[in-house]
């Protein structure tokens, strides 16, 4: 830690949205990334590699996720070694471009109020 | 929990705004509630009161936010039986307007991607 004092503390910027069905939450951050991975790989365990956590911990998110929305958004079949394959259904593709746009349309229209916070802190 | 379960579950969602210096959050929801009670109020200990947290809790989150900018956000005086006044800075506001705007701005924009995931999730 002494070592870095000299170096000008990192400023930076973190928005978190989070969607609760009642306690639970239907989808934020870690779940969206979560889907970014299984629609990449198509697999959960490996979506849970690429993420470093643990498939039951990756099985229980999409659990999550499929019982707060209507329609699942993702479609597995556990077992084997491999754990079988995932994909993102319909639904899912559309409520992680949904998820992505809040992202998007957040970074774009708040990019001056936040430059000038940013601006603001010591450096 | 049983009672409850005829009810649908509540749909709501929460975006949460961070600004850090190194690892040092300088602001955030709490610390931004915390300086529009100190404006309303003129006393950290009112504030803290209203919040429902310790006086030692807000002033340490006065402490952090004071640190992490140029110029402070509150201007106090620690101390005696009421533990002295307090007051925002003139820079205290204006952090505490922009903070606003970023909210106020993702409220406007994601208005409709939001309500489309929110319609989809069970209820």
């Amino acid at each position: 830690m002494a070592a870095k004092s000299s170096r000008p503390a990192r400023k930076r910027f973190k928005a978190l949205f989070r969607v609760y069905l009642g306690n639970e939450i239907a989808l934020g951050p870690g779940k969206a990334e979560l889907l970014v991975h299984i629609a990449d790989t198509g697999s959960i365990s490996e979506a849970a590699r690429r993420m470093e956590m643990s498939y039951n911990r990756a099985w229980l998110l999409v659990r999550t996720m499929n019982r707060c929305f209507k329609e699942p958004l993702v479609l597995s079949s556990r077992g084997g070694e491999k754990h079988g394959g995932a994909q993102l259904t319909k639904s899912g593709k559309e409520v992680l471009k949904l998820y992505r746009q809040l992202e998007a349309k957040f970074e774009t229209v708040t990019r001056r109020p936040l430059r000038e916070i940013l601006s603001r802190l010591k450096s």
